[in-house]
C-alpha cells in the first residue's frame, strides 16, 4: 500500500517530528511538505537532521496538490488549518489537524480562548477528537480528526479511569503539569532562549492556560457529575517530555488504583501502567508513542496521585497523529510507531 | 566583632555554600572545617572555586578545637551531627544543625522516618527549629538551632500566611515541590549521574519522604484543626533551586490572597511577595537568600495556588543558617546575606 | 534469516543502546543479555525505556548458553572481555568488542595505558580493527571485531581524507574534542553527578587519554610519514554526542578540500559531507549512525579545519557494533540502521 | 567616596550583570539606567532577580542626565556608543564601553568587521583597551575604556606569556573557544532557544569571528614577529563561561610552562595560575571575576597546550568594566570585585 501524505506548515518542531516518523513508515510517502515563509528551500537544509531522509523543497500551500494526498497533517499555528481545511475536506482528503482549531465543540469557548472568530464552526461537529484511548471508533470514520494538545494527552489518560469507575469526586481535580521546552514551540522569543529556561523553572499561565477547556470538554465526557479542574502547567528545562502530577479526592480509601488502571488499559498498545510504587520518568518515553502512568495513594489516605509521562511530540503530537492516521486509514494502529525510547 | 565558625563536615555542597557566603560575612573567621575523609587536605583543592577564599586544610573533628568557636555548623549527613552535639553544647558553643537530626520533636517519629535510634532525644525539646519567619525570637535564645529542610522551608513559608488566618481547610493541603539536583546531595551514585537527570523529569517518593513530617509539625503549630497533607517532590534538571506549587481549599472564594500575603510578610527582610499574577521564577533566586511568592485563585475558584521558590542552598539551607547565626549574636539578621541573585 | 545474538555486560549505555537498536533490526533475536551484578532480574525494570522491547533477565555469562548465539557484543568494562574471547571464539561464534581490548597491535603498548596484561596477546594479529570505512573487507572476514572508540571513530574520519591523499603535514595535527556525558558510562561517580556537569566546561587527560594510541595506530595505516598528534578531550553538558575538531597544517594552501572530502566519502552511506561553510551540530546526528564533516580554511590560510559530529553511543559504540555485525554476517550493512535522527 | 554611575542599554545579560555587580561595591549610586525599548518601566520588573535591588526606572538616554555621572557604562549593541560618547566625553564623564565601538584602532578594520562606518575615528587613538593584566597604566588616565571581548579577553591572557618571553612561534596559534550561551546576549532568536542550543555542541563562525582581529591586535602589541592565528568559537549548552584550549609551538621543548605562567602573573589579583596537571573548569569562576588558567606540554612534545576558564559575563564583560572603573577611579582595583565562585 502506498499513501500520500501532505503536511502544512512543517517548520516547528511538529512538522519535524512528523517527517522523522513517517521516515519509519513503510507505507507512507511524503508528498508535500508546505511552508509560506520558506517556499523554494530545502527542507534539509533547514533541519540538517532531515539530511538523505527528505529530498522535498518546501512549497506554498495550493489545494490542488494538497488534493491529490490521501491524509494532509496540519503542522500550523493555531487559526490557519481553519481557513482551508473546508476546501480541502470536500475533495475527500482526510484531515489531521495538529493546531487546535477543531478540538473544541463550542464556537463560542473556542473564541475566548483563541481570540478571533472560527471560520468553520459547522466542521466542529463533524471534527472526532483523536484521542484513540477514547474514540478509537469514531476516528476511524472521520473525515476530520482534531489532534489533541500535548497536555490535554496525558491528563484526560491520567483521569479516564478514575472518573469513568466513578471512584473520584469530579469537581476534586487538580493538575500540577511539567513540560519540555519544545511544547513552545519554535519561533523567535527571548522567553525561550536557552539562557531564560536552563537552570531554571516556573509555573505559567497558573491563571488560564488555552488546554483547560480541551481538557474539561474531554473529561466531561465521562464524568457523572460536573467536572471541577485547577490546571497548573510548568516549563521544565528538558527539550522533550510531560509529566503530569494529577491529584484527585477518592469516595473510597481502599479502591485499588493499580488494578484499576490495568484493568481499563489492558489492551491499549501505548499505555504502559507501571508496577505499584514507581515513579515514571519522561526518559523513559523520549522518542516514542508510549505513555507510561503509576497510581499512589500516599499514606493510604483518601488522595489519588496519578503520575503520567509521554513525550509531548510524539504521543502529545505527531505520533498520536500517526496513530490517528493508522486507524483512520485502516491499517495497524501500532504501525511505524513501535521505535524504543532513546536513553539517556 | 570576630566571630569565630566552625564548619563539621564540609565536604558537601552544603559545606561548600557556608564558605562562599561566609565569605562575605564582615564579622567571620572560619577557625575550623572537618572532614573525616579528607583530613590532611587543602579545602580549596577540592573545590577550586574556593582557592584564594579559604587557605583551611580539613581536620578530623575534635572537641577540644570545635569548643573554641563561637557557633558551629553541621553539615553532616543524618544521624551525624546528634553523636557530638551533646557534648559540644554543655561547652557553650552555639550549634546550628543543617541535618535533620533536631528538627522533629518527638524521637519515635524521628526514627520512624530516619531509621536509627535518636542518640540525645533529652535535647530535642531544647532544640529550636530555625526558621526565622516563624521562630525569631526563640532562634535569638537558642543554643541548638535545627535548620529547615529545604522543601519544608518553601513548603511552610507557603502555607502559613493561610494557616494562621484559617483561610483554607488544613485537610486539604497539597503540596507539589520540585528541587534542583543539589538538593540530592554530593556523594557517587548512579541515580543522579548527568546523564540520568539531564532532559528528564520525574516524582520520587511520592509515597513518603523524610521531609513530610517536618513539615506538618510546622504547619501543625499555626493551624487550628489537624493538618492533612499529601506531599510529592520531584526532581528537575537543574542545579540549585525549589519550587513549590501549593493548592489549598479556601473557605471563602472571596478571599484576597495578594493582601493576606502582603501583610503577613511585610516585615520579613528575605520574604518577597510578587505582584497580583506573577510566576516566580527559581532562577531570580539563585545564589541569594530570598524567598519570592506568588497567589493565585485560578477562575475565581476556591482553590488557592501559591508558588514559592528559594534557592535550596541558601534559603533552603547555608543562608539560612547563616541567618540564623546572626540572630542567635545578636547581630543585623541580613548580615552577609544581601549579595544580588545572579542571572542567567 | 534469524541471527542470535548475546550480549555481554549489558547494564551499561551501550548495552542499552545496542538493545535499543536491535529491535529495529529485521534479522535479530536477542537471545541473552549477561550481568554478572544484576542477574536474576530483568532487563525492563533496570531501564524502563525497554519496557516492552525486551523481556530478557540477565543472566550470569556462560560459554555454553554464548556459544550458541551467531554473534556475541562485549559492551563491558576494559580487561573482561579477553577473559572469554578465546574459548568464545573457538566455538565459531562470532565476536564484536566494544571495549578495548582488541584494539590496540601491540600488547606492551596497550598494557601501558591500561594498567594490565594482556591475556591472550596471540589474537590481537586476528582481531580486526571494526572501522567499515577504512576495514570493510577484512572485517567481512574477522572472527573478533575490535569495534573503535568513540573519539577514535570521530577523529579518524576527519583526518583520514587529508592523510591519504598527503595533503598535510603528518606531524601538525591537532584533535580538540568534545563529549558528551554517555561517553563516561553508567557507574557512580561523583565527577559524572549532574551537579559536577551542568552548566559547566572542561578538559581532561590533556597529557594523555587511552584513545591517543588508538588514534595514532589508526592514522598511521594511512600516512606516508610518523604521525604527530595532540588530542585533548573534553566533557560537554550534554547526554550524547561527540563534535570534533580537527586541525591540521596545509602543504599547499590551494587544496580544495570540499573536493577531497566529497570524493573520498561518495559512496559511504554513514559518512555525510556538508556543504561549504557548514558548522555541523552533534543534534543533527542525536540517536542515529551517521557522521557529518564540514571543512573549512579559515582566512585562506594553510590550516585546515574538519568539524567532525557523531552520536558517541551510535557510531561511536554501539550502531557501529552493528554495522560491523551486519558486514559480518553478509546482511546489507544499514540494515537496522536507518532511523532519523532525534531532534529536538 | 560616592561615584555616580550611569547604565546605557541595560536589557541584556552584561547590563543586568553590571547591576548585580555593583549592587555589592561600597562606592557606587546607580543614578541613571537607560532603555530605549523599555522606558518608564522598573528595571526590576523586567529582571525579577533585581527585585529590592535597584528601584530606578528605565529612561530614554540623555546627555544631560548622562552628564552629571562620573562614569558611564555602555552595555549596548555594536555602533551605538560611538553615537553618543564624543559628545558625552567632551562634558569629563568618563566612558567604559563593553561593545565593540573602540576595541581596534584601526577604523578600516573595524569597518570591515562591523559592517558600518565608524562616527568618530578621531577618538580611537585616545580610547585605551582596557585589559589590566597588560594595559594598567593607561587605564588609569584613560577618558574611554574600549572594554575587552570575552573570548578576547580568556584568549590574550593565556597567549600572552608565550609570546612576551618568546615561546612560541607566533605564527603556529590556534585558539579553540568554547562560550556560554550567555555570550549571545538576550535578544529574540531562534537559533539560540532552549530546544536548539540544548543537549547540543557545534562550532560558529569557523572562518571567521569578529574577536579574531581583536585578539590578532592585541597578541600583536606583545609579539615579535607576525601572529598567525587561527580561532574557532564553539556554543556550549551552558548559561555562563568561557574555556579557551590553546595551542601553540614551542620553540624549546624543554620550556618550563608553569614557571613561566606563575611567574608572569604573580601579582594579578584576578589570575590563577593553577597547579601542575590541573584542568580548570568554567564552574569554578561562576560569577566571579577570576581566571583560571593551566599549562600543559602533552606527551612532552613540543606543543604548549594552556587552559584559561573565565565567566564571560564577569572577567569577560561586567567584572572587567568594573576592574577598570576602580583603576580609572584611583579605587583599589579589586573593590566590590571579591565575591566567591558558586559551585554548584
Amino acid at each position: 500500500m502506498n499513501i500520500k501524505a501532505g503536511i502544512v506548515g512543517a517548520t516547528g518542531y511538529t512538522g519535524v517530528e512528523l517527517i522523522r516518523l513517517l521516515g519509519s513508515h513503510p507505507h507512507i510517502t511524503i508528498e508535500t511538505v508546505t511552508s509560506r515563509s520558506e517556499a523554494g528551500k530545502s527542507v534539509a537544509d533547514i533541519f540538517p537532521s532531515l539530511r538523505g531522509v527528505i529530498n522535498n523543497q518546501y512549497v506554498t500551500p495550493e489545494l490542488d496538490s494538497l488534493s491529490t494526498c490521501d491524509v494532509v497533517f496540519f503542522a500550523t499555528p493555531n487559526g490557519t488549518a481553519m481557513e482551508s481545511v473546508p476546501a480541502l475536506v470536500s475533495t475527500g482528503t482526510k484531515i489531521i489537524d495538529l493546531s487546535a482549531d477543531f478540538r473544541l465543540k463550542d464556537p463560542v469557548v473556542w473564541s475566548k480562548w483563541y481570540g478571533m472568530e472560527h471560520k468553520c464552526p459547522e466542521l466542529l461537529v463533524d471534527a472526532v477528537y483523536g484521542l484513540p484511548e477514547i474514540n478509537r471508533d469514531k476516528i476511524a470514520n472521520a473525515k476530520i480528526v482534531a489532534n489533541p494538545g500535548c497536555y490535554p494527552t496525558a491528563v484526560q489518560l491520567g483521569f479516564f479511569p478514575l472518573l469513568k469507575n466513578q471512584l473520584v469526586e469530579p469537581v476534586s481535580l487538580i493538575a500540577d503539569v511539567k513540560s519540555g521546552v519544545s511544547g513552545a514551540g519554535r519561533k523567535a522569543s527571548i522567553r525561550h532562549l536557552y539562557t531564560e529556561v536552563s537552570d531554571a523553572f516556573a509555573a505559567y499561565a497558573a491563571d488560564g492556560h488555552r488546554h483547560l477547556p480541551e481538557i474539561k470538554q474531554g473529561l466531561q465526557t465521562v464524568a457523572s457529575d460536573e467536572i471541577g479542574l485547577v490546571f497548573v502547567p510548568h516549563l521544565v528545562p528538558m527539550n522533550r517530555g510531560i509529566h503530569a502530577t494529577l491529584y484527585a479526592s477518592l469516595k473510597d480509601k481502599k479502591t485499588d488504583l493499580q488494578k484499576v488502571f490495568e484493568d481499563y488499559y489492558q489492551h491499549e498498545p501505548f499505555v504502559d501502567v507501571l508496577p505499584c510504587g514507581s515513579h515514571p520518568n519522561t526518559s523513559s518515553v523520549r522518542g516514542n508513542n508510549i505513555v507510561r502512568i503509576a497510581c499512589h495513594k500516599p499514606q493510604n489516605g483518601n488522595t489519588a496521585v496519578i503520575l503520567v509521562v509521554e513525550d509531548n511530540l510524539v504521543k502529545g503530537a505527531a505520533g498520536q497523529a500517526i496513530q490517528n492516521m493508522n486507524i483512520l486509514l485502516g491499517l495497524e494502529e501500532t504501525t511505524g510507531l513501535m521505535a524504543t525510547a532513546s536513553f539517556p
